[in-house]
């Protein structure tokens, strides 16, 4: 046992003060997104602008309170992105899209960078929060990524919380499935292939994403989506593909949101952070040569949100607007959906 | 059109031989794997071993034939990794492992790297040549990622040969099946769940791919595999996240074989291929230094091939052996399975 004379005390406090103080001064940062695409101002009224950012905030705020309490940036991207599935506004959990046969096939990924450890899902139908299935993957078995009904059963059996397709049903999401079905019926009767071929594919996806640094330094990405509408054979987008839409190494993490076979084909996450870690490029730079020359170069669009271990966030899209919110080190927050919302560059 | 005077007929006919004899000499390389793990040397009868490096070698020089005529790495890559998933050797198409239902879930991709196109399939399980299915995804479809049911499909749809499990079993692996299954339940029985969980991941996997440089200097990847023995819930490893088991961009291509959930966080094949292009490591340090200190400080094993676009070939593992062979810019022909059988360098 120690002694310690009590005329030390008063120091010892103020010297125990001073290190809870640095952990205090460790920065903290959250970013996160609820899909890049072709986000109409006009199609967008008032009112539902202002659901969708409330919705944005809320899940904003709650990774924050996370860092701020001292919890770690995979609880904080965790509790994010699942307030962001629960949400009825955006492409993942409640609200995802319908697949070509009018079900809705639920993907998701998360990692932590300074373990590498990490866990994906694909295919799931009937687990409420995908994240939450990711994350048992990484933290309840010995794999990485688990598929279709198999990792149905895995969540399942992890006890995980069930949902039928009336929860992730809604009437904007069926319509918008209907229309799209309906658009394609009169391009193959019009024989107009091509046409059906290149439709906007950004107007069939979404993502919502987060990623955070936490006061230990630790940072973390979590990503979970429906994918395309009217997506056939089972497809498969860049979110469970751990280095394409969803990625955390030692001091940056990256979430993606956009046009998935592109992001997998550049290896958007991976790429960002080799570019931060093996070429001397800041986050910015990297997140936005990625996003900005390489996606488009490939003829893909969409964005990313990137963390870096001083707190530095980027958040560059190429589309006309990405959902989206950050609360950085020094505690500025903004939640925005096209350019001029805030002061990042496009 | 263009009017050639008589005269300068031979003089044309010597620059065009000379044009020919540039793309005569761009070099070609190619390396195929088989699996790593722990190969016992005193396991392996002579009659199986010679076996099993016929199958590596006519897989080989079927790839490298491809290539001496003028094809491309794509086809050359393809070529080679048919062959070794029609052999009943290894742990691909044919002579697959079995999950813990007893059944063979197939997974495969490919990559070329010129143009990054990519195609990957997961947990196939009627197709002869998952790899065929992974290429067709790429060229004949507007996705990267096929999975399940789903991609079982489109495979059909596609018209690719189909195959019943009795054409994929093979009688040591479904001995191999029965005996984990045993192991597992006299574990299970024993209440040594430890014991359980820290099996040799090695004794389970297996996997076969090749990666070639072709006179275009364009470089492909190809990998196919029946994942783990007694795998559950629908596991995936690295052979269809591209980025990790399998990889190509221009002028490095990557294929992977080990404990794919290792390779998965490591994002192995793109971080081969990073350190190449952003640190200017070469590619034998860039492969060594992701399977000897990066796989193994996961703890996981395993190794990887390797071609950049000079058409020098890697080829470094960490565990007891791999099965290999490659046939470099020389001409040099190589087909090994432990250390003591070429001179690379583990």
């Amino acid at each position: 046992m120690i002694r310690i004379d009590p005329s030390l005390a008063p120091l010892l406090a103020l010297l125990l003060a001073a290190a809870g103080a640095v952990a205090q001064d460790a920065p903290i940062a959250i970013a996160i997104h609820g899909g890049a695409g072709t986000i109409d101002p006009d199609q967008l009224s008032p009112a539902r602008r202002a659901a969708i950012e409330a919705d944005l905030g809320a899940a904003l705020d709650a990774g924050h309170a996370v860092l701020a309490a001292g919890g770690s940036s995979l609880d904080a991207v965790t509790a994010a992105v699942v307030m962001l599935e629960d949400s009825p506004h955006f492409n993942a959990g409640r609200g995802a899209v319908f697949n070509a046969d009018g079900r809705n096939d639920l993907d998701a990924a998360v990692m932590t960078g300074h373990d590498r450890r990490a866990g994906a899902v694909a295919g799931l139908t009937r687990t409420r929060n995908p994240v939450l299935a990711a994350r048992a993957v990484m933290e309840h078995s010995p794999h990485v990524f688990l598929i279709g009904a198999g990792a149905e059963s895995f969540a399942r059996a992890r006890g995980l919380q069930r949902a039928g397709p009336a929860w992730f049903r809604t009437e904007a999401r069926w319509q918008q499935y209907l229309d799209a079905r309906e658009r394609e019926n009169e391009r193959r009767r019009a024989g107009d292939r091509q046409a059906a071929a290149s439709r906007r594919a950004a107007d069939y996806y979404g993502t919502v994403g987060a990623v955070a640094l936490d006061r230990h330094g630790h940072v973390a990405a979590a990503t979970s989506t429906g994918g395309m509408t009217l997506k056939r054979f089972g497809r498969v987008g860049d979110v469970p593909v751990l280095g394409a839409g969803t990625w955390a190494e030692d001091g940056c993490a990256v979430s993606a949101t956009g046009w998935g076979e592109m992001f997998i084909r550049a290896g958007a996450g991976h790429e960002i952070c080799a570019r931060v870690r093996l070429a001397g490029q800041g986050l910015a730079e990297a997140a936005h040569g990625v996003v900005a020359r390489d996606i488009p170069a490939l003829g893909g669009d969409g964005g990313v949100i990137a963390v870096d271990g001083a707190g530095n966030i980027a958040m560059p899209y190429s589309s006309a607007g990405m959902y989206r919110g950050r609360i950085d080190a020094d505690g500025r927050r903004v939640v925005a959906i096209w350019a001029e919302d805030d002061g990042t560059a496009r």
